[in-house]
């Protein structure tokens, strides 16, 4: 999903409020609760793998800017020139979130910036999460963060515990949304907080944290979401979310509306 | 403390790998739970004043790098050069981590970068918890991370959930350790989540989080909290942890050893 001009996440990334593309990814396992991020990169090809290496190869979680960068070039990881980011769609995208900027500053300037698509007000971080026949969960998360961010801003996509959390004991949890809410609300790690210390169901636990905690807090969004039993979960407060799952026969079911 | 170069933030924080100084800081307001981070900057002199601006201006939660330190320039606040942040005892300690570094490379490199002060093993980063009389409970913390890190690591004193967290409803906590621990068990959070969902008193919390799910990760570090009644906690798993604390009658205690 990181090589299609489709999602905002790698190629399709969108711009920040300086015409660049800056890339957050983050990616836990749930057996060893081992765990990589990378934010605020500019011309690494896939940040899911960079952030993958920087769980399996570095002492660190998270790794940031130009500093992540070199450390993807020391693991051989794919390096672009930063124009293989750009689309005419995102680079549009921009110019019209800047043109309502200054029309709307005077009132609430928090409401020019909300979504990665202000055209058809959607949200577009890439996430998945996995449940191996050995019991292992896996999630992940890629974002290209929001249209127009400003002074190095990193939302909650490489976030361990808000964008991303995965604990074979619980679940694995992907979100996408407006992110500065999401870490407010700390959702992925919330979610499975609420199973394992209230004996909550995913569905339960999705349910509260989305439609109670983050709309009470004024957050949008959705996350993507699997249980140690295979359970899946989609939940969001948006019109849509894009989804897909697949079970161990291999059936495809893919998703756009339809909300809980 | 940021302006003191005994503690290991602001202007007596760590070196990185390169020998420059890279600041984290963040806050939260357990009112509202909105919060305020910065990451990986080098010329701004008191961090947890940018995090406090982040919160309280910006749009955004968490910012980093150059563009943190241009939305600093914007806000007013007072900006030094990085040779501010030189320290010969820092710099130092870096010489001494890296000699250590080369003879260890061949073992568990890891064990070469725990502490921020290697000589006498120990943490440096500074936080504060506090209650105050209308119920509001405010945590923040302050670091200049982990001496020799590198490629723009980010450590769990940013991180909302793990190094810092504030909830009205529970308790406020901040945290000192490696860093990288206390974002894989989401320490802070964590905390809040079993006051929360499993009626844990916080000194219950603490200590199932920091001798029981941090130290069986692997983790070394320590907390200080504040709950909603105003109960002081202090929960590590090291030798010592310099703190104090202060009641409402202007009580202060100091201590460094007596563990829990």
């Amino acid at each position: 999903m990181e090589d299609s001009y489709l999602f905002n996440a790698g190629k399709g990334a969108v711009f920040t409020h300086d015409g660049k593309n800056e890339l957050d990814a983050s990616i836990m396992y749930g057996k060893d609760l081992n765990a990589g991020a990378i934010a605020g990169v500019r011309d690494v090809k896939n940040p899911i793998s960079l952030a993958r290496k920087v769980m399996q190869v570095s002492k660190h979680v998270m790794l940031s800017g130009e500093g992540a960068s070199d450390f993807a070039k020391s693991q051989g990881l794919e390096i672009v020139t930063p124009s293989y980011f750009y689309t005419d769609r995102r680079f549009k995208a921009l110019q019209h979130i800047k043109n309502e900027e200054k029309i709307s500053l005077d009132q609430d300037e928090k409401t020019t910036m909300l979504y990665s698509d202000p055209d058809n007000k959607k949200f577009g971080t890439v996430g998945c999460v996995a449940l191996d026949k050995d019991g292992n969960i896996t999630a992940g998360t890629s974002t290209g963060g929001m249209t127009n961010k400003r002074w190095g801003r990193i939302g909650d996509s490489p976030i361990i515990g808000s964008g991303t959390y995965a604990n074979n004991k619980t679940c694995g949890v992907s979100c996408t949304g407006w992110g500065e809410y999401f870490i407010r609300a700390q959702v992925a790690y919330d979610i499975s907080a609420m199973i394992n210390y209230k004996g909550f169901s995913l569905g339960e636990a999705t349910k509260e944290v989305i439609h109670k905690k983050l709309t009470k807090l004024g957050g949008k969004g959705g996350v993507i979401a699997i249980d140690k039993y295979g359970n899946m979960q989609a939940m969001f407060n948006t019109v849509g979310m894009y989804r897909a799952t697949m079970d161990d026969q291999g059936n495809l079911e893919i998703e756009i509306y339809k909300g809980h």
